[in-house]
């Protein structure tokens, strides 16, 4: 389904990249990669050795880079970010990378996922007499980090990160050093490749295959990975648990040509769909998907049950940003915006509709009616992971409990409510069957959006308090 | 494949709406589902029944349209243009649809194709004491209607029609009337479908899908059609030839939702697909498609072979207008641009690569070569129409004969220059078996590109010249 | 006074050179020198000889060409532009230079003045099959020419310019050309200099000025100047008539630098106010001049008088096109525009306010009654031009006699509704020995505003038409 | 003289509203009377007893503002910045106000002057832990309030401006108070003025004119002035010494229609001209000024020495931001560009030109050229003013001492350079005749440019740090 018109996104992108002469533009192409994780900022940092330059804007990557200067962002090194902004901290400030001079040296951040004491750690910043900038949790480890009594940089970088309780991915770049870092459970991904003989990062391995660097390894849970001139050298800056890495990277966030922690997504969506098809097969003519992030699940389903997979909907791409939403009558009167149906396929079929999760229902029942009203006989909704009865504390920017429509109702319920034919869930066994692979090491995953378990919490914490990067 | 990567280019679509409130809105949606054939340029005229107004620009439809003012296009009909620009004609002037006021009354004019002696016809006209605006041989047709001597408009109309020699689909709008008009062989689609109470046409059905709209049937070649608050009437403005649609709808430039002379776009592709199965099988690991207009051939391919269809090939939504295109450096050292190989899928096996057609090819090169870099064992590339050897003279904007790579070279040696381990072509038969439905009339397609036998010609002509809309 | 809040306005300014490496680039100078002619549009003609390059738009002309690319506007030749727009025609396709092409060659209109026949004209055209794509009456002459019968380009030009009714400055642009010539009148200023080699021209002087050429002198009534590289010729294309040169332009509408028909505007003006202070003196402690226009005249009448002249009222240069208007509210609170009282000048003071002319009042009631609020004890207000009372059917965007204050009440009346403690006009015979130079021949001007007698009449005409460029 | 081709600046211009229902657009409509103080950028912020909202960004008011919501700007109170950035610090964060957010609420600062020892401050505040933003000196005062270990806002507020050693005025906001301050010789001028129940201050009374307030009075060297709910309040925050006030902000700087410690700047700056008259009369035809600011003097020299005062140079209103420069080469042929003589005036004639200063000689050098070559026959420079030969420390980003033609040569060498026939300064005394009122208290002002002696310097300080706000 699509991100834009579902409620679930995904909070940023990072990239980094150490020993390119073209680091900066390489950067800009990298963030091209990842800019369905966040399409409301993007920045590049550039560091020359001896100072760093910082080009940030609103929008699109491509929007806020068409008037940039290269030439002006010089150096070997570079950092870089695509942001999603959540309502209220859409400013041009809170767009990262942030950066923060000092006459000893500047310092720069790029950070994906969320620190759930980072309200809490600002306080207390701020009664020690310290004036923060932005709304953003990022700029809390800056300050953690100059106000560190320790003399030696990487001892500051690692206290200061152990200050932090959430879920993060950072990549900081310093003159003369960059450092990734992902949190004690590595619920985020950060992704190490090679490009010749530079070293590059990305929440993502798709940006490797567009820049023609090959993936080499993840960030492990609680790792500081250093990264300078000397080459590249690794610290634990605190005792590793168990990986939980965000299983909605797979379901529906990342790319499907990404590999997040060695598996591939596309492949792990299809065979989501196989394992569907294996719990929740049905009597139809046809099978399709919801554009785009269902599409690999519905060609898995359609294989396992030998149904034709057929392009029953599709995705209208020209309607972006400046598009003028259809008023509300136009709307009654059948005026689509992103997703129109193809009447040629599904007039007079029994069709089975995969997609990848149901957020409130409004969007899933919008195209089931769009089906019918096209001609299908029957649409049976089939959904690629569990049901979604939890908020994310992790850096997903996901409807409150409230809204969540498998939170408050049965199955039977939703199905009507929505409108299906019929209604299945993939279950959570089928879920981790499609991701985990045996063969790996280190493959858990947090589920905590479908069962409730959080895997990171702050001690004592009544409250859990949300505040996204 | 992309049409913006190779050199085939569609020219241009055309909408209209008779009868509707909101004329100029539905017009402004129609046009996003033809974004499609035309990106350089966008307008809409909107009649009243007393005056035409016009809001026009260069750009896509949403840039064209980001700081309209709807309540300034009132009325109850509207005609729409999407251009697609040719070198060297690219101009705010050329925009469509080109609106010509008098003291008498105003006339607007959208037209997709390609009218073979329009230069003759405004050297005449010229002579005679017209100045013409626009390099755009709709213009023509606008001067033609005004000098005719007929006190009848609908006869001036179809008088100027019959002097046009080639391709075309017109949309014309007077103040109190809509006309439809397509070429005796009807090379170029045009539908009409019904709103509600309003009648609506389309260079494609799949506008009618986005608006709500239902098809109702095809302008017939060398038909008039006339709408006006009196109801819809048809005239034969000249003796119907047999039809002779542009096979290239089917193949490349149509969108996968429409039905193009009742026959469903996907549905012919995926059977394209299904016949080079039939015709050219090999023994291969997995099919894979050059988005987006080769996935349904591949997986009709897939489904024939019994081998998997995978997403082998992304491409990268986010590569827009104003994306900074990597240096020759970059490129070499790997930075891809729009499409990137899936290396989590490809490597290490033998792939099935179904594109939708080559031109020059240097770009089925640069993604064969993606493919092998990327770690495919063996890269088999199967097109799913016949080779490309002849221009077109009817509103496509293709290679000329010297830059074809199929008209200079044989099969071997293309698949030597482009890198394949295997090429081979749909037969022509196999693409009349797609495309072709035995159960309806009037089927014919122009294959003239593959054969060079033209279906129009102009008498006594020696050269054909080559203007486009 | 100003421009924009008065309801006076010139309408539009032209420019050409001819022979210069950079023909295009020193009339995009010369232009900046004519901008208060003209702030709504502005373009620029360039011949290479072969063809002409055209570039406009709508707005100043910084705006306009803040993105042009002059090495696209190459050749020896040009011609521009600045357009005043009237309620209604300010759209993209009335800005000028107008250009017409055809398979013979090309033609390039710029116009200031105003055509009486125009739409009569017109209207001829159509009925013979011509189409018109402007509002513009300048678009009128290129079709005479065009169906002139005379194969000779020159004779075509005088044939159409003869059935032109109006008052008009044209500068024409062939590939090979340039033809200068204003209305047998000469009711439009129209001057020719030298650059070097080159030959420029200018509806004012000030251009010259600006780039560095030298005046030689004006077009006469009734010629037809011919530049091209053989050189410059002269023909007399109709007989002319006795000079009636626009007073306006000496008044209000030219640049006070600028020599209109050899009088130097800026000391035409101090004249005025020399001759309004011999015809009415008043005791006061100050003159002040209502900026820009007027200064010059209050510094004559304070020469004249004694009295110290001071800067009583200030323009705030920053008000430009984007400027908020302040609300009803706020002005009532006494928010300002675009003039300030300078309380430090006028507190306490008997203020004599000089100004060029009243139009509907409105502005001299607002800015006496600001002087008075800013303390002055007596505000005189003396206008250095006779008073206003019939509209202008020459190309001068004045209010219609029912809205012109000197039209429709005495200067008892006007004096009590500006809040004047005393007013006086400058009487028509103090006006001309302002103007006209005795030692000069050919010194006429038209006085058809103040006295309603206006020189150049249609034959037979009930109703005069009125159409601006 | 032209502020923008001279190489004197002012830099910046605060102003501030506490009571009004349209703080944020009253603040709109002061900034724009001080535009001509600072044209980089703008800013408003606005208080609504709760919370602090900003808008600003680079460019003129008018740019800035042009796509403000004002109704987001809601509240009583509000201060604003017009900035003029000197190389280097030119960045969208140095844009004024800049706003300090925390848990315990907000401070929006707006600074006019410089604070000498603010590198020394920063590198304080940075050892102790503190992240500064931007590279502007205003954010020392924010930190240094931040930091005070007083509890009373107020306290920390005066203890903090103890600490500046410079020359400033400040406003600050707070939620529910506004500050305003000037250093303890009073070098930057700030009133306060009254606008029906409202205090407004600024940087200019001319923003009083614009917006139908009346100036109470300045602010006093050394003072604190509070305004709340509970209305106004003074302090003295630091030991008052003598007034110094910049000399420079009546001889250039300021607008003619404010008054700058209660003496009127046009008044001043005729009586400059009147003193320069009386000390160097010359034989001549004309008196001409360079507009804008040596208007005035050139009008008290005229009235002095009996001559006339003409226009020799007209300004070019429409050469802004976006104007493209004139090539070196069309410079040498002579296009202009701020600046034109009128040859009708100076043609044949001795003129006398007035300016306010000599930075360089460059321009100076340009007009005069300019003069003779449109045909004067004698030039004589007289400058209202003392000669310049000392760089500025307090806020004025003048040329540094080499640069100064009148610290590096004598009057005739001068006068020889820039072309003069002859050339004559103002003398000290004579510049302090036409400035200070001796019926007025507290009328010092600052000569450091002129004479070297400076008024403020930091004990101990081996070399003058210079940054500007």
């Amino acid at each position: 389904m699509l991100a834009e018109i579902k409620g679930i996104n995904e909070e940023c992108g990072v990239f980094g990249i150490w020993g390119h002469e073209k680091a900066a533009e390489i950067t800009y192409y990298g963030l091209h990669a990842l800019q369905h994780r966040g399409q409301d900022g993007a920045g590049v940092v550039a560091s020359d050795g001896k100072q760093l330059k910082l080009h940030k804007g609103l929008g699109l990557v491509n929007d806020v880079f068409k008037n940039a200067k290269f030439d002006e962002l010089q150096g070997r090194a570079a950092i870089g970010h695509v942001r999603y902004a959540t309502q209220g901290d859409g400013g041009y400030d809170n767009v990262q990378p942030l950066v923060f001079r000092s006459q000893k040296g500047s310092l720069a951040l790029a950070h994906n996922g969320n620190i759930m004491n980072g309200y809490k750690l600002r306080g207390k910043l701020e009664q020690e007499g310290s004036i923060l900038q932005t709304t953003s949790d990022t700029e809390v480890l800056a300050h953690l980090i100059k106000r560190s009594i320790s003399d030696d940089y990487e001892e500051a970088v690692m206290e200061a990160l152990r200050q932090l309780v959430g879920a993060y991915a950072f990549i900081i770049l310093k003159e003369d050093t960059m450092y990734l870092a992902t949190d004690p459970r590595g619920l985020r991904p950060l992704s190490i490749g090679r490009l010749g003989d530079s070293y590059v990062a990305s929440s993502e391995s798709c940006s490797f295959d567009l820049i023609g660097a090959t993936l080499e390894r993840e960030v492990e849970p609680g790792e500081l990975v250093i990264i300078n001139n000397d080459g590249i050298r690794s610290r634990t800056f605190q005792e590793k648990e168990a990986r939980t890495m965000c299983a909605m990277e797979y379901v529906y966030l990342s790319r499907p040509d990404s590999n997040i922690n060695r598996v591939n997504v596309h492949a792990s969506r299809k065979k989501m769909g196989v394992e569907l098809a294996k719990e929740a097969k049905v009597d139809a003519d046809v099978v399709t998907g919801v554009p785009d992030s269902s599409i690999s699940a519905a060609i898995g389903y359609a294989e396992e049950t030998g149904l034709p997979y057929e392009m029953g909907i599709i995705k209208n791409r020209y309607v972006g940003r400046t598009f003028i939403q259809p008023s509300q009558e136009l709307r009654e009167q059948g005026v689509k915006m992103k997703l129109s149906p193809v009447r040629g396929i599904v007039e007079g079929k029994r069709v089975v509709m995969i997609d990848d999760s149901i957020v409130r229902g409004t969007t899933s029942r919008r195209i089931v009616r769009m089906l019918k009203e096209a001609g299908a006989k029957e649409v049976h909704v089939r959904i690629a992971s569990p049901s979604l009865q939890h908020p994310c504390y992790y850096g997903i920017d996901m409807s409150t409990r409230d809204e969540l429509i498998a939170a408050n109702n049965t199955l039977d319920e939703i199905a009507e409510i929505i409108g299906a034919d019929s209604l299945a869930y993939l279950s959570e066994e089928g879920l981790e069957r499609a991701i985990i692979r045996e063969d790996l090491p280190n493959q858990g995953i947090c589920k905590a959006c479908f069962t409730g378990k959080y895997p990171v919490k702050e001690k004592g914490q009544t409250e859990i308090e949300y505040t996204r990067m």
